[in-house]
């Protein structure tokens, strides 16, 4: 059946249907390509109205990425998600412990979520580190206390959980500490977002570069 | 800071919420697990009035998953977010030719998106698969032409790519082949809804036997 095929030409339309929806407002030009990919990811413009970023948050994780960080993820589909061609040119790195079988045990062991236990056993090994959060309150809990423990500096916190227990406090925790942060207030996220927000800022870093990946 | 630690307790309290929320009509007992799903893995209930099957979808899904089958994604996320132990019980394997890099050679000279060419080469290793399409119309679009060619027999299409270009009518498209159909109409879909389909079918076919796995 009749369709685009090229997705050089899908992207570039919907980005123009998408600067078309979010026309009624003035954004932030620093800040706009993270929205934009967000609406982009989801197909669903009320995401720019739940999106809030702290003032040096978009600054921070690119100036991260361009020295070539670790971004640390709470799920496997979240790491997935991150375009690995941009990575490797910006030689940065994902991580995701979720699924150790020592992460089981430790979880286990100290009566956390597999999602915590992988956090604070990631973020020993890398206590700069971007931290994209897209499934569980309870990891955005777990650096909220590393932060105040002194253990961990994020260069900025994507936190994105989603669900109807527990994520939207978390964000608002996660908004009250000395951390860059990038949320979506309310119950609503996902892997799928906490990706997008990481791709979007992968894009930006590139910028200057001849950086091409689609 | 205070906070609700144990998965299960998440999970339960999460689906009582979303029963609520979903009170307001009756639902086929056998869909009603899906929308419920869905609504879980996106925190907004809109996806209830979204979300379509053919009359023989469910039962066809977990038929193929009770014999252990193949299941294809178009992305890599969407095979990251389904659950492991639960296929591995159920002798199950999920595959995603995306990044092989015969692919972007054969999308090149065959002048077709990569999603579309991994669908090909997959599908003609099995014909008969549950296929889950969480991001490329053109996958769908690909699937249609080889069900109408007779080349494969899909158990069952869960089409939930989510964009503002060729989305919707890849979903519409879909709904006329002959094949038992799951998909979320209109632009909005994503691989994490993909992953969260086959999930909650994975869960309902595991059922009976003593499968436990979060």
């Amino acid at each position: 059946m009749a369709h685009i095929t090229d997705p050089k030409v899908i992207e570039n339309t919907s980005m123009d249907i998408i600067d078309g929806l979010l026309a009624y407002k003035r954004w932030d030009d620093k800040f706009y390509p993270i929205v934009k990919r967000v609406v982009h990811t989801t197909a669903d413009p009320v995401f720019a109205e739940l999106l809030e970023a702290s003032r040096d948050a978009v600054d921070a994780g690119i100036e991260a990425l361009k020295k070539g960080c670790v971004i640390i993820t709470d799920t496997r589909m979240a790491q997935a998600g991150i375009n690995k061609k941009r990575l490797q040119k910006l030689n940065c790195e994902v991580r995701c412990g979720i699924d150790d079988p020592s992460i089981e045990m430790m979880a286990m062991h100290e009566s956390m979520t597999r999602a915590a236990a992988a956090i604070r056993t990631q973020s020993a090994l890398a206590p700069r580190a971007i931290f994209a959060i897209g499934n569980a309150p309870t990891a955005l809990y777990e650096l909220g206390e590393l932060i105040e423990g002194g253990k961990i500096q994020p260069y900025l916190i994507i936190g994105v959980p989603v669900g109807f227990v527990g994520a939207a406090d978390s964000k608002e925790y996660i908004k009250t500490l000395e951390a860059p942060f990038i949320v979506i207030n309310g119950p609503k996220g996902g892997s799928n977002i906490a990706a997008g927000i990481v791709n979007a800022l992968l894009i930006e870093a590139s910028k200057g570069g001849e950086v091409l990946c689609i």
